[in-house]
């Protein structure tokens, strides 16, 4: 601390004093000279410190009045705690998650939902819906058999070399013969989870990690081993490796390197690369899910794992569905070595996909509207990630963590006194608020006080209210886990 | 015999004569008069006699020259024998389906194809494109959003609610809410046989069945014990009766009631009725696959096996892949008590289906177009499968045997002398044509030595050449091997 200037240390005394609740957002701050008297420092530095705290968002100018304390913001308060990497992993579990989630589903449709903040879903009106009707039209005007025509296997070439295409900014170096078009991700993550391993045999994934995922081991038999993940970095390539050194029989790693779900964060092109020569050595396949990866804010998309893999043992998949058509199932994967048995068990399961929104994709996909789309999409989504953030700030309770991630449609909270999540989902729904506990998101428990945010929609009065409305609930909770400590304390 | 007609049994004698050659085709008939001196009978007999031969297609009439006997037709060739439905089942087995299949199809594409009769695919323009393609239009245009809006759970409800009102004619009550919209019949069976099964478990399949269903069930890890399937009434009940009582573990019986793939047979609603009853006593899940239903040459529809259903131990699986949009992958289930289970499945594999296809073709359907697209369908396939089985009987060798089935796109063809069908699939590929061999609808290795033909193209000059070409083949074929027979007796 004495090394830092001494603004710096001054400005910080102020931001404890600002985070304490000692100084309210509104009040004013001391004057420039009410500084240089109070702390006994020189013009220049009593300036300089008012400038820091004004640079990093916490006080305001206001013309002949003075600075004034903002409202907390989103950088007030901290992220979650990182995981501990060094300790060994929980050993590998059947996945109960469907009768957890199933609990919530039915919860939710037992009441009527004013504010949907359980998804992980944009909004419509932030998709380029005129343009892509107006392809599909195109489409089928200019193949007007489509509807009535044998479907090619493994997909539209058309919309192929359109993926193949794109994936090369990636850093992917993919054929249009490598991609087989799924029914979405979910799809392709269960073709490729079925390709690699059966019943009873274990997966390693991410920890906490998106229940879709949980529910598809699940319903395939297959273990979870839940690796501890970091809020900013992603999978830890170090305890996946000393599970791998640990658990024999673990047959695949499953990982969303890019705005992970529900955490956010995005793996190191380092880890990124350790990680795809560790599953190489190690003989396990390695399952991409590269679902999110164009929403990363950035001018450049992530390179991709699968932009590493020398001997085929990734499995990369994506889909359009968070990027370009909620309303449309269309994934691809490519699954290196197991390329063949993917297509074999596509067409037993679902045989090919329809040409028709292939081409519609393809279409638009070709009319040079799509990065454009991107750009606004990633930053209505970057606007409306910071709107809730600040909400969170300004409502939530002291104790609350959460991430900000670099993309993406949601948010990650971690409640304040280890609050149960489910409690907070119950109370929410009574007043029309779904949410998304953590407990949906891991097998292990460990999340059970956090939830997931949905920053889809647009910010409005309604949304505002809402998270006006959750912050109180979730401080009224606090405030009675408290009490009830302090009474337990007492008696 | 002598019970019979005096008319009716001098056209038997003439019949006779011209399936054993002794009139060929394209010679004259005896003239009435002849008839009358030759076999002693009146004027009017002769008449009756030469009547009888021309109603039932042997001979026709030449304006002032007399009767003339016309080429073999497709009466003149006999049924396949029936299996013996008194036999023990084979043990159930593991189904090594797939590498058979590949084997084929790896074939197919090495080679130029000129004609395909592999299929089970009616021609394009045998479905209405022109009005399925406007009421896609329609959907799109009244629905903009459509393409970016999230999808309903289960499907759409207005698909859903015009699925419910057509199953009233097959005496199904259903409610819209009973019906799960999925990929195809395809998925509709994955969905069906992971919800009452698991790995290693028995499924009993009629035998032959469809390749798609014993890919499935390999897919699956499934056994299959293939139960005797009449050729004109379908799955033997009593078979089936016997496998259940001397194999346990049979987890499902898996079912096409009407126009049976590949045999083309219907069950008669008494056996329905029995299969049904069976099922349930038994606790065995009864998987029915109606996808042909529409296309039985009937006025009305038949009556499908869930009609009977009282416990909920039927699962009705359909598509309109065949009956409607060869582009288009829409199926549908009614899954009975394992309803939920399906839909829960269905969520994890491949979430919701797109709504606009379903919406295209509840705009289509609600036109009034469908039964009578239905009506010319049944009729341009009666028409094809005629000129098919002209051809077979005209041009293939004596000893053949094929089915003649009331509807449906296919025909099932037992080769002279046991030839292996393999040998008439490498030979027919030499020449471009492709043919599915009998080999690929068992495990059993029982139908090695039958082929199924498609018969959804319309009747043009290139098929006509290449039915004479492939009677050739078989017919060469034929003769090799009854000369090695010859000579083995010989030495």
């Amino acid at each position: 601390m004495d090394a830092q200037p001494l603004y710096r240390q001054l400005a910080t005394h102020y931001l404890d004093a600002i985070r304490a609740g000692a100084l309210r957002h509104g009040e004013r701050m001391p004057s420039v000279r009410e500084l240089m008297r109070l702390h006994d420092v020189s013009l220049s530095t009593a300036v300089q410190t008012c400038r820091e705290l004004e640079r990093a968002g916490w006080i305001e100018a206001r013309p002949r009045s003075g600075y004034f304390v903002r409202p907390p913001r989103r950088n007030s308060i901290p992220q979650p705690e990182e995981p501990d990497l060094a300790q060994p992993p929980d050993p590998a579990q059947y996945v109960g998650i469907h009768a957890r989630v199933s609990h919530f589903i039915e919860q939710g449709r037992r009441h009527r939902i004013t504010l949907g903040l359980s998804g992980a879903r944009a909004a419509p009106e932030l998709y380029p819906s005129e343009k892509l009707k107006n392809a599909a039209l195109r489409a089928l005007r200019r193949h007007p058999d489509i509807l009535v025509s044998a479907t090619p296997p493994a997909g539209d070439p058309r919309f192929r070399e359109m993926l193949a295409r794109r994936a090369v900014a990636s850093g992917q170096v993919l054929a249009p013969e490598d991609i087989l078009v799924t029914h979405g991700c979910i799809e392709a993550l269960n073709l490729a989870l079925r390709a690699v391993a059966g019943p009873g045999d274990t997966i390693a994934v991410e920890s906490p990690t998106f229940y879709g995922l949980l529910q598809i081991l699940e319903s395939l038999g297959l273990r979870a081993l839940e690796i501890p993940t970091s809020v900013s970095t992603g999978l830890s390539v170090d305890a996946l490796e000393l599970a791998l050194s640990t658990h024999p029989g673990i047959k695949a790693v499953v990982v969303v390197p890019h705005l992970q779900n529900p955490l956010g964060s995005i793996m190191p092109d380092s880890e990124k690369r350790r990680l795809v020569q560790l599953c190489e050595r190690a003989g396990v396949a390695l399952i991409e899910d590269d679902t999110y990866s164009d929403l990363v804010d950035a001018d450049k998309p992530p390179t991709a794992l699968k932009a590493w893999d020398r001997g085929g043992n990734v499995i990369h998949c994506a889909s359009l569905h968070k990027t370009l058509a909620p309303g449309m199932r269309l994934g691809w994967m490519s699954a290196g070595r197991w390329q063949a048995r993917v297509a074999m068990l596509k067409y037993a399961q679902t045989r090919d996909n329809e040409v028709w929104s292939q081409l519609a994709a393809a279409e638009y996909m070709a009319s040079g509207d799509f990065d454009r789309h991107l750009r606004r999409l990633r930053g209505a989504l970057r606007e409306q990630r910071g709107r809730m953030a600040d909400a969170i700030a300004a409502h939530f309770p002291h104790g609350t963590r959460m991430t900000l991630p670099d993309g993406g449609i949601t948010i990650w909270v971690e409640l304040p006194e280890r609050l149960p999540s489910r409690a907070v989902f119950d109370a929410a729904i009574r007043e029309g608020i779904l949410i998304a506990p953590g407990a949906m998101f891991s097998n292990s428990g460990k999340f059970d006080h956090f939830i997931r945010l949905n920053c889809g929609l647009r910010y409005s009065d309604e949304v505002d209210e809402g998270m006006r409305a959750l912050g109180r609930m979730v401080a009224a909770l606090a405030r009675k886990t408290t009490k009830t400590r302090l009474q337990v304390c007492r008696a």
